[in-house]
């Protein structure tokens, strides 16, 4: 029942699955010649239909972004934080789309979905897709949505990387573009992360080439170390010596190789092997590439600025000091090529200590921030 | 020939074992019966025995870290840029003692020596040791050499905490602690990629439990991960940047999982593969858990002060600005626990863009600054 829900909650939600039949062309080189996505919509679309806010969603998230899928749910959507009534995208002015993206593992067309041309799994077979394809994939679902224009496209770390390609590739059709803890494309370390957890994937025995779906089983433990790796980067330092420090799991040491000793240890542990059995290895892969690949400036000789030429939105970038992920400074690189092409942006950095998961955290000035931002945007 | 060597290099060199029969009682309670020892040394011991310099190594390094061990050698020793006749670490002046630890896969007794007591490798069985045990164990190498006292004992990362541990555990044996980019103890995000290393190694199908090598074969996909994701660690994010960035290795993107986009991916599975064909699994388990459990502030209720009370050695500690993984933070906590327990203590922070590396790269200031102490040791 809606009202065993928190007030500022949206309540109960339902995804929907669309359906395109129209070939999409991809970065690539290949067609994906049909193609569902699924999605949840928050709040009413106004009249005029100038009320549509696009959530775009990071590395292992999905449509899911706000309220609950029934009465029972522990959890709600992973942005519950900053989707609701009265909340920072304020279900009561805007109309929220969320949804899984292409290659995604949540009812978006994947590569665990069966592919129409072979009638079994995708599997590897699927192609890689990228920001850019994800940004026209979406546009194709504004139309359906019958929304021209969205009152502001939103996303956190890979999200907001899809906000950025928006404001690109599609500079007419936001008047907002709001990225938060992301980048203009990933610095080499960010790329040794991903190819870490990328082998680790790979290497696994039980990934079968990316075709395990059809062998009847998950390449579990390279999932998990995928996840170790890709979690120790969402955290600070810090935050991770306030949570764990050097607490130990049981009163003494035990000196061997498989007891947990220490908290840290065990946290990892279990973020992994959760992930693993919720998670698409080939969809990881296909995350990480997304990443990788990211960089709208190498089209225009590594010049941000010349990049940003065409947009029209307005910008609004947020940065996390304790993020060394997609630190501070990537943010500034990025309102330094906006304001070098005379865009209106406006940055702010806020002062916590979670890291790059900072932005997922009900931070107080962090929220009170971005509600303010928001609020202001003419419906 | 000699000749063919640079003429700032001890030359050739020769490794010695040195086998030990009276048990070694280690901190995880059980001991290690007899055990040998691969030792180097350079330069000659002084009539006084007040010349001698203990070098200790980090988590991959060995005995072997100064000099060629024959004429055909490309690399010399790890650390030659800083050990060597004129070198910081001077050949002339000091005596120079370098060994492989317990635990190791370079000639020292470890995992992938036979265990005497079942003719067969210990593999999984070896204990586990620790930087205390170590620093016994280098004890009685000092014992059997005739060195009372040593001039100094130096050592980078890992190495630096068997310096300080020193300082501790044999007061008087040491006139002189040299710890270069160490930390008083790992922070949990240091522990943390430690288990993805472990559990890397752990989880590959050929560690079996620890026995690969009765099975013929080696965890090379794990040793690999491990490496990987250490050597990430290593480097400064910056200097991936100078040395990488996003640097492709053909001219065009391939879009798929298994081609080498860019040069950083290329380079950490060379360094992945490379180091997995020359270093024992078993060994690296070893090393990792001596890192997590270093903390000799645990026994005086973390009062790092307290514990160093006893030591008499004169302290020098140097940190690199870009080291992540030990930063100079780490060092400025040892620093201050040394003077408030009124300890003599220079420090010396290195401006210096490779990261933790850095201990084993010529920077110039560095060892300026490292050999204007060394040579103020009065031998």
């Amino acid at each position: 029942m809606p009202t065993a829900f928190p007030e500022d909650s949206i309540g109960l939600v339902q995804p929907q699955v669309l359906h395109f039949s129209e070939p999409l062309a991809l970065a690539c080189g290949r067609n994906l010649n049909e193609y569902d996505l699924i999605v949840e919509t928050y709040g009413e679309l106004n009249a005029a239909r100038s009320n549509a806010v696009l959530i775009c969603h990071a590395l292992s998230g999905h449509h899911h972004a706000a309220g609950y899928h029934n009465a029972e749910d522990r959890k709600p959507g992973w942005w519950d934080t900053c989707i609701g009534p009265g909340k920072a995208i304020d279900t009561n002015r805007f109309f929220v789309v969320s949804l899984n993206n292409l290659g995604g593992c949540n009812g978006s067309t994947g590569p665990s979905s069966v592919n129409p041309a072979t009638g079994r799994p995708y599997g590897a077979d699927f192609p890689v897709v990228t920001v850019e394809d994800w940004v026209h994939s979406q546009a194709r679902l504004a139309d359906v949505l019958g929304i021209r224009q969205w009152a502001a496209v939103v996303g956190g770390s890979l999200g907001g990387m899809q906000a950025l390609q928006w404001s690109i590739s599609y500079p007419e059709r936001l008047r907002h573009c709001v990225a938060i803890a992301s980048a203009p494309r990933l610095s080499a370390q960010n790329i040794a992360f991903n190819e870490v957890a990328r082998q680790a994937i790979l290497s696994d025995p039980e990934f079968h080439g990316g075709h395990f779906q059809e062998q009847g089983v998950i390449p579990r433990r390279g999932l998990m170390l995928a996840r170790m790796v890709g979690h120790i980067t969402y955290l600070s330092d810090d935050a991770m010596g306030t949570k764990f420090g050097r607490g130990l799991k049981s009163e003494k040491l035990n000196y061997d190789f498989n007891s947990v000793e220490f908290q840290v240890e065990s946290y990892l542990r279990y973020q992994g092997e959760e992930f693993s059995s919720r998670f698409d290895a080939n969809t990881y892969l296909l995350m990480t590439k997304a990443l990788d690949y990211f960089d709208p400036a190498a089209a225009h000789g590594d010049n941000l600025a010349a990049t940003f030429a065409p947009a029209m939105a307005d910008f609004y970038l947020i940065s996390f000091t304790t993020d060394w992920r997609f630190s501070p400074e990537r943010s500034r690189e990025i309102v330094d090529a906006l304001m070098a092409a005379r865009k209106n942006v406006s940055y702010l950095e806020i002062d916590a200590p979670q890291g790059h998961d900072a932005f997922l955290i009900p931070i107080p000035r962090y929220l009170q921030a971005f509600s303010g931002y928001m609020n202001r945007i003419a419906i």
